[in-house]
């Protein structure tokens, strides 16, 4: 009986990854030009090393290039500038992701700033925050969670226009851009985060939901809007015996309660997840496209 | 029988115009360097000749050095961006100014963006904005409006940590960055602007407001929560027979209603106007003392 539609954010990455390899078969016949990735990968952890295996793979699939540099733990800070620095230079490469965390004994601040911001496919330069959060300009490159999270409702036709919006959480790399993006597309946005003393109120008063905190099941049905459209970008892992990991993801959002409510919802897993790294790959492209003047 | 406690930014900006000479002089005094403040006047509109010639009022009062280029209307960008060089070079001028509007002719996002970043005073740059809006980064500059209504906040005994707040308007210079230093301080914010269909039932539930919109009167006693501080940026010139000039100046906030609901409220004229340039007396001071490293 439950009456949300499914934000099904599985197939909707998969359209715009065929969208993605379309394009850039389009480019190359046209200009001879492959978009290109470099990821640079510091230590050996194992989460850090997934990651960066399916980029590649993703990358791939739809005929993006990828370059990719692996360093021992105990490399030195200059020595991965260094190589920041050859993908900067390098015509080949059009967009530069350095996988955190990096090592303690480096700047996490300096190695990010080094990655020229023509190249920072994760949206994450300051110079490009800044250019979000103000009128009459334009990022280079909006961040890749949060894009994914407005592409999934405009591909779904969720009007936003006008419309209230509640983002629950204010990080730099999904709230606080989320909440920037849908000021841009003109809903009135709340931001809701740790110190706020009633969330489930404003929650309630919102057509739009994005939450981004990472507490599992935080926002009950309670919290909904009836008719409201919930984007739930929460991965949280809680024990499950019945699970052979012995865990299972779940979002921040109580989905069984919500999507009685909801009119339409995103499902952990399946929903902004697979969206994540298909904006990745569509950042990628629109730098190629741009730094060859390719329309 | 106006309840609201009266906030008195003239007297506040007096006071913070004391604190900043005297910190002028301590520097004067221990390593023989004064501030100083250039301004850039293109064409010769008398609003932007009041509004310079303040300025340099208020910076010499305060014993900052003011410099000042006027040019012709029909100069060319060129030249203009060569005295921005030249001031940018020069170790005696902290801050740059460019009077707005620039002619016509020119590209104001070229001439603005060539002020180096460690001169820009009004802290409008993006790469400003950006780490403004970014959790674990400072901003240069804090632009003086939105700081001045801050500081108001400060300077009254204001708690902001947790309250929720309304900003009403989101433009570059005073509304989104008012929102994004609201943030900061841990307020949960919401963002009302000419999309939002019911800004009155949002600003009903704010415990501060700040209203920066420009149009006279608009929000009503009938907006505002009981025992709320409005500050109210607005300054709207309506006609008024009885003033010899033909016109009074009034605030976006409806003074009269709001200050028997309000526990707290500012006045236009006489509220944040006196504020800004006060803020920015004290960002050229920040930018001598930070180049200088002067504690
Ligand atoms: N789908 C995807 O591809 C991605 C998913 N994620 C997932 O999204 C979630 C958030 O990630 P991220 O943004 O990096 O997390 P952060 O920990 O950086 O930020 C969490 C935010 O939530 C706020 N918060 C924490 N507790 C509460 C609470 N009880 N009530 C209200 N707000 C609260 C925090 O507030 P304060 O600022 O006050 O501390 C903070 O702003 C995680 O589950 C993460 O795994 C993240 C990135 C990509
Ligand atoms: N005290 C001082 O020193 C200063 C005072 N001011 C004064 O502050 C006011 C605002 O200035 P500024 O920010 O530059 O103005 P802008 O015109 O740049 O921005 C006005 C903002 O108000 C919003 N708005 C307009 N009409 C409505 C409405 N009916 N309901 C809700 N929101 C509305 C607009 O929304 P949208 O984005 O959708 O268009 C916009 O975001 C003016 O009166 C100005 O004179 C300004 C600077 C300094």
């Amino acid at each position: 009986e439950s009456s949300a539609k499914i934000i099904d954010g599985k197939s909707v990455a998969k359209e715009i990854r065929e969208e993605i390899a379309a394009e850039i078969l389009r480019m190359k016949e046209s200009i001879g030009i492959v978009p290109g990735l470099a990821v640079v990968l510091v230590g050996d952890r194992k989460d850090s090393a997934t990651y960066v295996r399916n980029k590649k793979k993703s990358c791939e699939a739809v005929g993006i290039n990828s370059y990719e540099v692996r360093l021992p733990e105990d490399s030195s800070e200059q020595e991965v500038l260094k190589y920041i620095s050859d993908f900067n230079d390098d015509p080949s490469v059009h967009g530069i992701l350095v996988q955190l965390p990096l090592p303690s004994h480096m700047n996490e601040q300096n190695v990010l700033n080094a990655v020229c911001i023509e190249k920072d496919v994760d949206g994450f330069h300051p110079l490009n925050i800044g250019r979000l959060a103000m009128r009459d300009r334009e990022p280079l490159f909006v961040p890749c969670t949060p894009k994914g999270c407005i592409e999934l409702l405009h591909r779904y036709g969720v009007d936003i226009k006008g419309k209230r919006a509640a983002v629950i959480g204010r990080s730099n790399i999904v709230g606080m851009p989320a909440a920037l993006l849908l000021q841009r597309e003109d809903a009135t946005v709340s931001i809701i985060h740790s110190r706020t003393k009633n969330p489930e109120e404003i929650t309630r008063e919102a057509d739009i939901v994005i939450s981004a905190v990472g507490q599992p099941n935080m926002v009950r049905g309670s919290w909904i809007k009836h008719g409201s459209v919930v984007i739930d970008v929460g991965i949280n892992p809680v024990e499950d015996a019945k699970n052979p990991r012995g865990y299972r993801l779940v979002g921040d959002v109580c989905y069984e309660e919500a999507s009685k409510i909801a009119s339409a919802i995103t499902p952990v897993p399946g929903g902004v997840g697979p969206m994540t790294i298909a904006m990745l790959l569509s950042n990628t492209l629109i730098s190629a496209k741009r730094v060859n003047n390719f329309k």
